[in-house]
């Protein structure tokens, strides 16, 4: 950050009073920018056999790798509607039932990814601009070399577990 | 957003190629400046005899009424640590054996609330700078008319309920 998004003047870095951290100041309009972490929020998509669904990324970072449906929670959303919505832009899949079941910190980044567990109502899901291709995965036979972050690889095993152990939410972090 | 924060031209807003949301875009130097949601992280601190804590909001919104120690969480932590900062800050509380409880989306704030059940280690508390008091609480005698906070009033219920219930995070949203 340079410059000042309220009133365009440079922002120089220091405490506020009151504050504990250095934040971007402006000392012309008072203004104080904050920068927080943001969420990622997704699924873990359930088909009515107990495969789950997979989707190779069609974009940068990690293309061609596999994920879980997830991206940036937006304003004016609650953490179950983002996570439904990216469901759908990334596989086609209308998302029921969620149950939250991993949270994982990545401080190195400023992130917070959620997962929840979803119902599919069927099996119809589709490719999208996000993802090129889609696919159902028995849990003995996920592509675990070619998963793309360690959050979704963090997620899936948490996943596996809870077939075999009383349930419980994942609440972890990653640090680097 | 008035000026874009790379390079001080005014914004203009618009939504970007292969997006599907209007954005902050400054024409001149190509950023997008998004906004995304900002969590809150906090705690149900219990002290060794089952009583739980509450500060006195010695700030404003909410000044002088009752909640549990929460604030925003900062870059380069973790939802854990950020929850353990805040009640250090608001209570002069080292709290123990973190267990998320509660996660609340306040779409209509662009916020998400989490709060984790802490172990006091002793009945060592304090006022501080954020808190005008602090003090312990029978479950049964909690000041519901006075609790600063819709996410801190579920939180505790939700509280109250694991006590003759099996355990589960609470993970709902408020809309207005």
């Amino acid at each position: 950050m340079n410059f000042c998004s309220e009133c365009g003047h440079p922002v120089t870095v220091k405490t506020p009073p009151g504050d504990h951290l250095p934040r971007f100041v402006c000392e012309h309009c008072d203004a104080i920018h904050y920068r927080n972490p943001r969420i990622i929020t997704g699924t873990v998509p359930v088909a009515p056999d107990g495969r789950i669904l997979l989707c190779r990324r069609n974009i940068e970072p990690r293309k061609n790798f596999w994920t879980l449906p997830a991206g940036f929670m937006e304003n004016g959303e609650t953490t179950v509607q983002g996570a439904l919505r990216e469901t759908d832009e990334e596989s086609m899949v209308r998302g029921e039932n969620p149950v939250l079941i991993s949270v994982i910190s990545l401080p190195a980044f400023d992130q917070v990814h959620m997962f929840y567990r979803v119902d599919m109502p069927d099996f119809n899901y589709g490719t999208t601009a996000e993802s090129n291709a889609v696919d159902l995965y028995h849990l003995d036979d996920i592509p675990w070399p070619d998963i793309a972050f360690r959050t979704v690889e963090r997620t899936l095993k948490h996943y596996l577990e809870l077939q075999t152990q009383p349930f419980y939410v994942l609440n972890d972090h990653i640090d680097i």
